[in-house]
């Protein structure tokens, strides 16, 4: 069915090179990390990946969906992963918003107004940012005790608010980590029990 | 010397229309709310102003200065300017941030992620969002005690995550406002006096 409605299909008997979508979306990624999204055309994306334009347009007929791809798979809720309970373990927590920014990052970073004009995009940063802190931060306030929905809802929002300051503003210092994790989010999640 | 260098300068004796210029800078931020960045280009900005192309190279050779020249005049730490002590008094300068966005600030919000490519942008962000927020940490340290810098700056990159985030993702509920004013704000700012 791919063939008949896409004239640039591959011909029948050849099959698709299986490495293209990756080494496109790489490129995509290189392309946005380096020069934002006013650097990233079909043109430009197919020569620098050694591909055809028809090969872009076939996978992502709009260039901002391969864009919601590179948000997708640049892992940013990443120093989300561990469910601290102690300080200690909050300040292990923070030590990744520290961290210089990754290719992928950056590349999202470059994204971050635009998507308040591109549906998908918009819907990419959700499911890559917000439901991954809303669930760090029901884990984190559920090792201290009975979750308080407003509460979570809050501590979710302070730490969107970090890491997105973090992909927009850059990473801070370890010391500067490890007092917004014992000044911010050890007093934000309350005591323990209480 | 203008007429020398710019042929597209008013003929001699034609005085240059003085409202032309916050006529295509309100046209732009318009542009920029609506569209983004990829929204806004001379042949469209001039058009909509009712202008001639030359009207917007003249006074903008390059686009993003006309952009930064947007991110200048959105007034983005207005919330900031009031210098509050107690919990209630930082309650009423979060209730800001319950606030939808005005047109300028949407405007703004389209090219937080772009300024990574465009020094001019950056500095912009810079003068219309860190410094203000800079002043606006020390001020209020200063009103509980002696200002321990480390503190202040920490202070302020909460401030301006909270600030950015709202331009990212939209104003925050009136209680939850509220709620960060007397969760996150008050003890991070410490005791009167301690």
């Amino acid at each position: 069915m791919d063939e008949l409605t896409d004239r640039s299909a591959p011909r029948r008997g050849r099959p698709p090179d299986p490495t293209l979508r990756p080494r496109l979306l790489a490129t995509a990624r290189r392309l946005l990390a380096e020069g934002g999204l006013q650097a990233l055309n079909a043109d430009r994306l197919a020569r620098a990946a050694g591909a055809g334009k028809s090969a872009v347009h076939r996978r992502w007929p709009d260039l901002l969906d391969l864009a919601a791809d590179v948000v997708r798979t640049a892992d940013l809720a990443k120093p989300a992963q561990g469910a601290a309970a102690t300080v200690d373990d909050l300040a292990a927590l923070a030590a990744g918003w520290s961290a210089p920014l990754s290719l992928p990052e950056r590349a999202a970073a470059s994204l971050v107004g635009a998507h308040r004009h591109h549906a998908a995009l918009a819907e990419a940063f959700v499911g890559a940012v917000d439901t991954p802190l809303t669930e760090l931060a029901t884990t984190l306030l559920a090792r201290r005790g009975p979750v308080d929905p407003a509460r979570a809802s809050r501590v979710a929002q302070v730490l969107r608010a970090l890491l997105v300051g973090r992909l927009v503003r850059g990473p801070v210092s370890p010391a500067h980590a490890d007092g917004l994790a014992r000044e911010v989010l050890d007093p934000l999640l309350g005591r323990p029990g209480g």
